[in-house]
């Protein structure tokens, strides 16, 4: 946790917040401050700054905040990922946040496994959860918005044309005969398929759309690594 | 499991290997292949090729093989990876084989806590598993090595220099001013420091061996994201 991220549920008044649970141990704990120390706070989907402890009890603590910074500029791209098996997505989410994405959206597809739907990890204060662990690591604010679609073909053929407007259009795909662009200065809408790819009639669907494939290397990745490393040559 | 790994000891003759264990396992339940079937095979350090089912058994099956494919090339990288957290170190290394590095080395540092040293993941069977796992993955055959130095100083001043030899040595850094170069084409020694960073002591001896500092950008990168996020811009 490089930032201890508020909320206005945590305003006491204005430049004031009470901290309690996960947050108040990780201070005691693992930063192990005392009253008068400055830790590095930021209020979600806003500001960031410091935050002085001005009052540390048994189970809770008081700081006088002041946020004057701006979080770092999100990433210019939409990820749209092929739902991973649930231990990953929980990865994949903490990721995604931590590398500055603020729009995913979790899609099904011929070789994703009808039950990764059913895991409690896409209830959506799970989804919350894993969000702001990645934020907290990376020290931004901004909460990205995720969206979950089940049907493949009515979001590529129906939905998706009005996301990816005005973007460039990947998809990683480990056949691709072009590598990954680098550099590439302009919005993007990234897709990740699931593992062992998408199936022709998918890739067919998305090349329609004017999504180009293109290949991370001779080496198949898990999404784990797929995602920093597109991420990493696209900007 | 992109590639069944086989190893000498499972050789019949020289064109027919045995497999029982993990990797029968895989075979009948996860890839559900029967005889007469082709599979994906390599033998470690060595060629890439392809597997017939000629035997399928209740414990065991026997492949008939070829193996004519020479390996992906490795990344022209030594990584140097200050001792992460033991859950972080195993994801690290099938991360780091998955992705092509051929040379490792997990070193302490001043941030870095004295019990991660104690783990059991740093036993060799259990470091060669998770580099295993990696290769299967990415269908890779080379084993990567990796080297501990618990030492950082010694490591730095004596080793280092002979290790790193003609390439080029950068650190990745938060707070550094230079952004990690991209697409590089010549070799790479690449240090990562803890959670925290690298204290300025540490700094400056790899400074004073020709390392540059490089930036990840905006965000603090866990290692798990920040190996493959400088890989790729890196090569």
């Amino acid at each position: 946790m490089n930032l201890i991220l508020l909320e206005e549920d945590d305003l006491l008044e204005p430049e004031r917040v009470r901290l309690s649970g996960r947050r108040f141990r990780h201070v005691v704990d693992v930063l192990r401050a005392g009253e008068g120390d400055e830790l590095a706070v930021g209020m979600l989907n806003s500001r960031k700054g410091k935050g002085r402890i001005i009052r540390l009890g048994e189970r809770s603590l008081d700081l006088a905040v002041s946020l004057e910074r701006e979080p770092p500029a999100g990433l210019p791209a939409l990820v749209i990922l092929a739902l991973p098996r649930p231990k990953a997505l929980r990865r994949a989410l903490s990721s995604l946040a931590q590398l500055g994405v603020k729009r995913i959206v979790l899609l099904h597809a011929a070789r994703v496994e009808k039950s990764y739907w059913q895991t409690p990890f896409l209830e959506p204060p799970s989804i919350r959860g894993q969000l702001l662990l990645g934020l907290e690591q990376s020290g931004d604010t901004m909460l990205p918005e995720v969206l979950l679609r089940r049907r493949f073909r009515p979001f590529a053929e129906d939905e998706l044309p009005g996301l990816c407007a005005g973007s460039l259009g990947l998809v990683g795909h480990p056949r691709a005969a072009v590598p990954c662009p680098r550099d590439v200065r302009q919005p993007v809408t990234l897709v990740i398929g699931p593992e062992g790819g998408f199936v022709p009639f998918e890739l067919e669907l998305l090349r329609a759309q004017g999504f180009l494939p293109v290949s991370l290397g001779p080496r198949i990745m898990t999404v784990e690594n797929a995602v920093p490393f597109l991420l990493a040559r696209l900007f």
